[in-house]
């Protein structure tokens, strides 16, 4: 049986998701598709709208045949990170292709990036650090370095889902046997675009916004994603901001200097801020800086409503279990010829004192509103 | 001027609290008498129904010169320590009577009470140790010691008034210059009294439990806690759960331990049992056992809900600072007098460095509601 992985967050499943399934599979002639899913906080620092159990099932009607949980010590990262966990995943369940969608499938060769990468590592770093005293973003570093290397390529650093691309084919070259690497063109929505499109796809961005202004959806989703932002209230930030506000203003800031990438003093602006604010948005405005962006300050958020510490997020990234969150028969299957790793398919007592951070997150999630349980008991989704 | 000190929550301020204030000056002909007042947290480890600035407001405008602050680090105590929070403030405004309700006026010698344990401490000591393997609780061993040792005195451990005025006689008699104590019988309520009694005083408990039910509690309440208690939502461990909810899913087992007295594996129950109730009342029942009484769950529970951790309570025991939060013309004149002490007026920056569970526990009661700013820039009431 051959596999083709694919990373999502599906917040929410729509129908560019779908499209995106079943081409992976059309163009890889893959028997299963697997995907990688963030949990119930999300690469960008954000809780997802709906939970993971409703986003696993409407991608297990909707072309997915396997859903595995990338856990928040990996989903809620930067880039480079949240590739790691999830390829390191894929890797596991011996997926013979990658697939993601790109703007441009044509010019760019994301194999030969990759390999050039991992055997020219150290020149990179090189001439990133002597770029360390520009005034200029980390993308902007990135293109210039890569200007100097590697002419060959024209980086495009504006586009998030390039930039994961990039990001996966990096560290897929870092294993012996690096997947197939199958970039799938995007169909008219573009990450950034904010507007329906009237065309049946629309970017996961902008149904959030249409769902925020309560235009319709259905045309653009799936039925099951249809039935769950219809009936359950939907999760954002200002269900989780008393907490955050709360866990602030109770830390000692010495407490606080021991979270994840708490660094700088960014501390005592962080709490400063909780004293004088009344919502999570204005709380970002308020410590935001040009170092800082509104990205990084919401991960942080994350790190300290979680209370995720440096020390338990490198046990974290070393603890290898693979949560599965719902298959087809197909996946099923498969993943039956997959024993060799820790897969757990329900989580109890013995397993949560393994997933930590995902029972903590999970927890949490949970006091955002009256949320079904997320993780004791919980079986995979079938179709 | 000759000062009488008295110890009090005024949970609210009621008509029996007046009749105290009244007596006081009556029976010692004092020029002022002068209030230690718990904050926003009180002895029995609960939020205060209205705010410490409230009930202040109250009790200055109902026969209270002057109100100190009982900070959360000694209100939020068993009897011992609340009264030696208490007593060495009364002590450091040189207090010349201290007056406090008690059931029996006649019978009982607090003062040689106080004497008596100041001077035979080892020997009680010893006693209570013997009896450390009954299973008899606290109460019934204290009564069993004095029984044994002073034969002459009758205690009675029902009453909790009648337990802090023994504390507040052995307390005071280990100053040098003790102040006199004058006992004032209590009028009509007791304190375990739950019904209003229709002669204009009810006790606190019966005033809160009418305000539940919706009851009026006009008659037996000053115009001031009238007008408060019908304008100003009144707080309740309930508003305070899902902080204390979140707090005990989100912390590690091991950093829960450095809670003030979390002793005996009594986090891991408060963690269990925070995963599998609703409500702030479910999970003391849960919790409790024979040893931990309701009381002791409620203490416990505002040390977690306030993250006080055992080295902090001990730091803060150590200052030394009084917080005004009201005076009378005459409180002020009389306090004027006092500048031996550290006096915090008003807290800012530099106060809130020392004072720091008194601010801490304000910004966190402060999340319980739409409450208005508890710490800085706050004034002390006055007439």
């Amino acid at each position: 049986m051959k596999a083709c992985g694919i990373v999502v967050e599906y917040n929410p499943f729509h129908n560019g998701h779908l499209y995106h399934a079943q081409k992976a599979r059309e163009q890889t002639g893959a028997d299963v598709v697997i995907a990688v899913m963030s949990g119930n906080f999300l690469q960008r620092g954000e809780p997802a709208i709906l939970d993971k159990w409703q986003r696993t099932q409407a991608a297990i009607h909707n072309g997915i045949d396997l859903v595995v949980e990338l856990p928040v010590e990996w989903a809620v990262q930067s880039a480079d990170y949240f590739a790691k966990g999830a390829i390191r995943i894929l890797q596991k369940l011996d997926c013979d292709y990658i697939c993601f969608g790109t703007e441009d499938t044509e010019s760019f060769d994301y194999e030969s990036f990759g390999q050039f990468v991992h055997t020219h590592q150290s020149e990179i770093t090189q001439a990133f650090q002597q770029l360390s005293n520009q005034a200029i973003s980390y993308p902007q570093k990135m293109t210039k370095v890569f200007q100097q290397l590697y002419p060959a390529i024209t980086l495009d650093y504006s586009s998030p889902n390039h930039i994961l691309g990039l990001s996966y084919a990096k560290e897929n070259a870092t294993y012996e046997q690096p997947m197939k690497i199958v970039p799938i063109k995007r169909k008219v929505a573009d990450y950034h675009d904010e507007n329906l499109s009237g065309q049946n796809i629309a970017s996961a961005t902008a149904i959030r916004k249409a769902l925020l202004e309560k235009r319709g959806i259905n045309e653009v989703v799936p039925l099951q994603t249809a039935f769950f932002l219809e009936n359950e209230r939907l999760q954002t930030w200002d269900d989780y901001w008393p907490f955050l506000q709360y866990r602030l203003l109770s830390s000692t800031t010495t407490s606080l200097k021991t979270i994840y990438q708490m660094t700088e003093g960014i501390e005592t602006r962080m709490q400063k801020a909780a004293k004088e604010v009344k919502s999570f948005s204005e709380f970002v405005a308020l410590v935001k800086t040009k170092r800082y962006t509104w990205t990084r300050i919401q991960r942080l958020s994350c790190y300290v409503l979680l209370n995720i510490e440096e020390q338990e997020m490198i046990e974290q990234q070393n603890q290898e279990y693979l949560h599965i969150l719902g298959f087809t028969k197909a996946g099923r299957e498969y993943l039956k010829s997959k024993k060799k790793n820790t897969i757990y398919a329900k989580i109890g007592k013995k397993e949560a004192e393994v997933a930590k951070l995902l029972v903590r997150s999970d927890q949490i999630y949970q006091l955002g509103g009256s949320i079904p349980e997320q993780v004791f008991g919980r079986k995979p989704c079938t179709e």
